[in-house]
């Protein structure tokens, strides 16, 4: 890592801030040492591209570290070598008893890891589709070292399940970044680019190392001077990044303008049915593609939060994203159109208006009017990326459509990375979620990577959580969701202990008290945010604009559709097809039936789905205003209790992620005890229930 | 008025809008005409100053504008002027009945008016006691012709009754204008001086001509760049601005910061009794008044709000106040000290913390301890300008501390000057209570005046509601409220009534529909304001920071120890003896038991002395929810009204200032239905209570 980049003096603590899970520590015990020494003592590629060179200096790196052993580096095949790296053409498969039908079945970011013992000689096999999968590989064989796992006898198969797996950076020019909860953007600063490219490549290093392969590199909210990063006067700019970022696997898109045409065309108009527009993107295409051959396209937020949009014109967004993905076609490039249109001037007072419902009823009726190389891109929830709410509506709605996943790995509504809150949990339940589109069995993870549809384009977005700060994350323990939402998405079916452990290892090392007490705390983390805040699947209820803290009201008169209902009675929404806005009827059966059922609907989502009294009782027997002060009561103790596990490992850890950690979880605790109090006291004035075990409600 | 220096082109109706009451309209009646005419034919001045000069300037100018006629002018005494100016010792006063010994008892700002009508020779005799009184007889003559008043018998002598009348600008150097609502400051922009001295003379010009003496020029919190207004760098400035005000009777004050000697006077500590501190004040002083002789002294803001201030050094307000008021004392400069001092980061848990105490709580154990030039500037109640708030108790508890009313005129808690709220009614309000402090009679306005306890100073500030909008206040009919908190402090007898006719009469002139109706609407406005807001002087359920529009809980769970404690059963603050806070206590007696009686109490401040239930019944038989729901219906019926009263003088008043009042009428009853609706449904979920006529709640 290029700690100097970031203008800090050398501090071997910070730099394990920086460092995240590519830590490389020496291994001091000596048969381990053992072990890996004799497969790392030399390297042989047998075909060259930037991404293979990107392989091979990790690997020269990662081993020097760990192993205090320089690898002699062949740039040609040699049987010596005991890490031999190429792509399936490269290399003489048969010698290894591998053969080049497996390979013509995967997909060009696959690999192979195999051991070969043949006649004493200790070799590491790694063999691509393509550089890529030599490049994932590669990280894959260092993170085996790192958990200390056994490389005597590999010999597996590795393809990533999801094919676009992109990472949403929401950074501005000016060096702000949207939600952002570690510090400003690494990319620009003043309304430049900050050219710090030594930090760029090391992103680009974190991004690959978790199989990361796009990124869009700027806010969807687009404004006045990002609106240029498609002109000549940022483009030159645009491709130094994309040039490093091309050489670790990852495709650069860029957030645009939907009024481009107008805004930096001199056009008069964004109309997509409008020839002279039409015109104007397919040369701003070509022009773009002139200094970013691989670009990989446009992401857009249109019509959405008062940003410009094809609705202006009378145009549906089909009619809107087909311009951009026209334009695209010829290069390959994509349109990632996102789903998040409502209405964001709800007057409070309309009860029949429900913010949920909102993409399903704008995108559903155009199923299949979208151009091939459009994607949309749906938020994980109906509302927007609250701690507990169901899964959209919109998986598997749409079989003619290519669909993505967005998730946020920023954590703006969970705890904004000063809280503890390890969201792979989370996001498993989503791609768990059985939508029975297709019958039982049709979960999310089977829409998104594109299986059940057939889709020719799939994947998952996320909402990038790094900043400039030293450790990338603000709270490095929030580095875990940053690492455990790549590994996901290559592989839904990992378990969320095991990127957990995987990540505290490669983190912290691997110290069993260590890695069983941070394991700890992050499978535990979910739940406890959750249970001091919004509670039963009905969210908000936060301070609005920065979306820190409680404020239960804050949103409950406000424009954006965001409400609760709470009175003297009862609290929730009403969303069932008799009595509600009827939401629970985009869903499929028995998911409609279920959610729509007062009996049935599981209490996690009670009070989305439902508006109960507050004496309403859960299937755990206790009422609902208990179920609110116990939990309440109960989160302010867990996160008292993770305090103490942390505390336990004081000595274990260097002083500054220690400290930082530390000095997280107490704001942490007062944040708590905020929303303990003030949700426990707004629910008691207005209930007048008192707390059974009366403990202190204000 | 110098419109020009406002940079826009020239047209009579902006210039309508900023001439504000000093119309001088073309007199057209003829019979007016000639009752005025003789009086105005010629000027004599018998003493020459700057101040005389001004007001021989406005008088030649409202006698050329209004008559036609340009007077011609006397720098000596002349028998043949038709108007004589001069102080009483300039003037031969056995020439027209008046002795000396009427002067000698008047105070420095007096004057005499009086018609002399000496063999078919008509002459108005103007005779100040000193310079400033004729200015102040100037603008007296000037609005009686304005408001068409005969002033062939004139024989009045007039004094200000209230000593200091200071307007407090809180403009800051950047330009903008803490709780400004009419645009951006007319004395700074962009860190400098605006210089544009044309707009600042206009200003003094208001100022005078409604009797105002006295100017605090920049924001009461006072930010790093304005804690240089004392230095070399900005006091040439403050001098050019300080000349003007001068020439118009008006003395400049600055606001200081109290950790001056820190930030500016490079010691290591403010600590009022340390010796180095004082000589530091005292040095700096003498620096001020060699660039502006007749400073008038600092204003101070200290430990308020996160201001600096002698806690720091564990010194006490008067211990704080006396170092600057020792400084002061050699140029007869004071020291204003605000009592707006309260714990500003309460913990809403803590039920007996009460920010209404506070004043009181820290400055009445401090009577006697100030130096006789400090005077404390205290807000008209204890909380904070809401539109309907108790007196401040302070008043009348300190015998031996000068103490000075603070008013706001912007209307920051009264509709921004977007909503109508004429203040003066208000006002007089605060003037008349009796505080009882020596017995029955001892209003507020005895105390404030210097009577009742023989301060040494005294006097009236208010916050100003000016900016640079052409208008000056925003809405035109904001100017009401400068205009109004001037004549009334200079005669605190004045009729809310009376003060309205003058201002609409010189403001729009004479038509007795306008008068009528604009009057009406003045009149009614503070009424229906307080109709659709907070009930009850409960005061707040505004939102956050900018304190426009309802959010009821928006301060509810916050730091400002401003709550309602509204549950399922009941809502106010309980600031009882026996079971409250005890601040019922602070006031004399009988006004503390009528306040801590439930039975006594008047309603109008029921809930800011009591909580109470929902259904506790009013004086008027109406229930308190009952009352909610009447009041928030009515007051928007009366805004609808109030636009219906505007929209009839449609043609009657120029178009800027038609749609000016107009467009913001509309502004108002869209906040009034957001109130409405607002308050109404928060109270209807909490309480359950219906609405005994069924209207629309949400």
């Amino acid at each position: 890592m290029n700690i100097n980049s970031v203008n800090i003096v050398e501090d071997t603590f910070l730099e394990k801030g920086y460092s995240c899970w590519l830590q490389y520590n020496k291994i001091t015990d000596s048969k381990l040492i053992e072990e890996y020494l004799p497969y790392c003592l030399s390297l042989s590629f047998t075909e060259d591209s930037p991404i293979v060179r990107s392989a091979v200096e990790e690997l020269a790196d990662g081993v020097k570290s760990m192993l205090d052993k320089e690898p002699t580096i062949y740039n040609y095949f040699s049987n010596d070598a005991s890490i031999i790296l190429g792509t399936y053409e490269s290399i003489n498969l048969s010698d290894y008893e591998l053969s080049s039908d497996l390979f013509e079945k995967l997909n060009d970011e696959s690999y192979v890891l195999k051991s070969v013992n043949k006649e004493g000689n200790n070799k590491i096999l790694l063999v691509g589709k393509s550089d890529k999968g030599i490049l994932y590989g590669a990280y894959h064989l260092l993170r085996l070292i790192q958990t200390r796992k056994s490389v005597n006898s590999l010999d597996l198969v590795e393809s990533p399940r999801n094919q676009i797996r992109i990472i949403n950076q929401w950074d501005n020019m000016d060096g702000s970044v949207e939600r952002g909860y570690s510090g400003n953007s690494i990319f620009y600063d003043n309304n430049q680019f900050t050219n710090d490219l030594y930090r760029i490549k090391d992103y680009a290093r974190l991004l690959a190392s978790v199989g990361i392969n796009a990124i869009s590199i700027n806010n969807v909210n687009v404004w006045e001077i990002e609106t240029n990063l498609i002109t000549s006067k940022f483009l030159p700019e645009v491709q130094k990044v994309a040039d490093i970022f091309r050489s670790y696997g990852i495709q650069t898109l860029l957030s645009i303008n939907y009024a481009s045409p107008i805004e930096i065309g001199n056009l008069t108009t964004a109309d997509p049915l409008d020839e002279g527009v039409q015109q104007w993107w397919a040369e701003k295409v070509k022009e773009i593609y002139s200094y970013i051959p691989d670009f990989g396209g446009f992401v857009v937020k249109a019509d959405s939060e008062h940003r410009p949009g094809p609705f202006s014109y009378d145009r549906d967004h089909a009619e809107g994203a087909n311009v951009l993905a026209k334009a695209l076609q010829p290069y390959n490039g994509i349109v990632v159109w996102r789903c998040f249109v409502y209405n964001c001037l709800q007057d409070w007072r309309d009860r029949t208006t429900d913010r949920a419902r909102a993409a399903y009823d704008n995108f559903k009726p155009l199923d299949g009017k979208f151009l091939d190389n459009v994607i949309l891109q749906v938020k994980n929830g109906p509302m927007d990326f609250q701690v507990k709410e169901p899964v959209s509506p919109l998986f598997g709605a749409m079989e003619k459509t290519n669909q993505m996943m967005e998730f946020q790995v920023a954590q703006e509504y969970t705890g904004q990375q000063k809280d503890l809150c390890y969201l792979v949990p989370q996001w498993k339940e989503y791609f768990d979620f059985d939508t029975h589109a297709k019958g039982e069995g049709s979960t999310v993870k089977t829409i998104v990577d594109g299986s059940m549809y057939n889709y020719r384009y799939s994947g998952v977005a996320a909402v990038s959580n790094i900043g400039n700060d030293i450790n990338w994350t603000g709270n490095t323990l929030a580095q875990a969701n940053f690492y455990g939402y790549g590994r996901l998405i290559w592989d839904p079916e990992l378990g969320a202990e095991e990127i957990a452990e995987e990540w505290v290892q490669s983190t912290f090392g691997n110290d069993p008290l260590v890695v069983e007490t941070i394991k700890g705390m992050l499978l535990d983390s979910w739940n406890i945010y959750e249970n001091y805040t919004a509670p039963l699947g009905v969210g908000w209820m936060i301070n609005p604009s920065h979306h820190y803290g409680p404020n239960v009201d804050g949103y409950e008169y406000d424009v954006w559709g965001t409400y609760h209902f709470s009175d003297r009675d009862g609290v929730g929404v009403d969303r069932t097809v008799e009595t509600g806005t009827g939401y629970t009827n985009q869903y499929f059966s028995p998911n409609a039936e279920i959610y729509n059922s007062l009996e049935n609907c599981p209490d996690e989502f009670l009070l989305f789905y439902h508006h109960v009294p507050y004496t309403h009782q859960l299937k755990s027997g206790e009422t609902v205003i208990q179920y609110i002060y116990n939990t309440h009561f109960k989160g302010v103790e867990q996160v008292k209790d993770l305090i103490d596990r942390w505390n336990k490992l004081d000595g274990k850890i260097d002083d500054y992620r220690f400290n930082n950690v530390a000095e997280r979880l107490q704001l942490q605790l007062k944040n708590a005890v905020e929303w303990r109090d003030k949700i426990n006291t707004y629910y008691f004035r207005k209930s007048g229930i008192s707390d059974d075990q009366n403990r202190t409600i204000y």
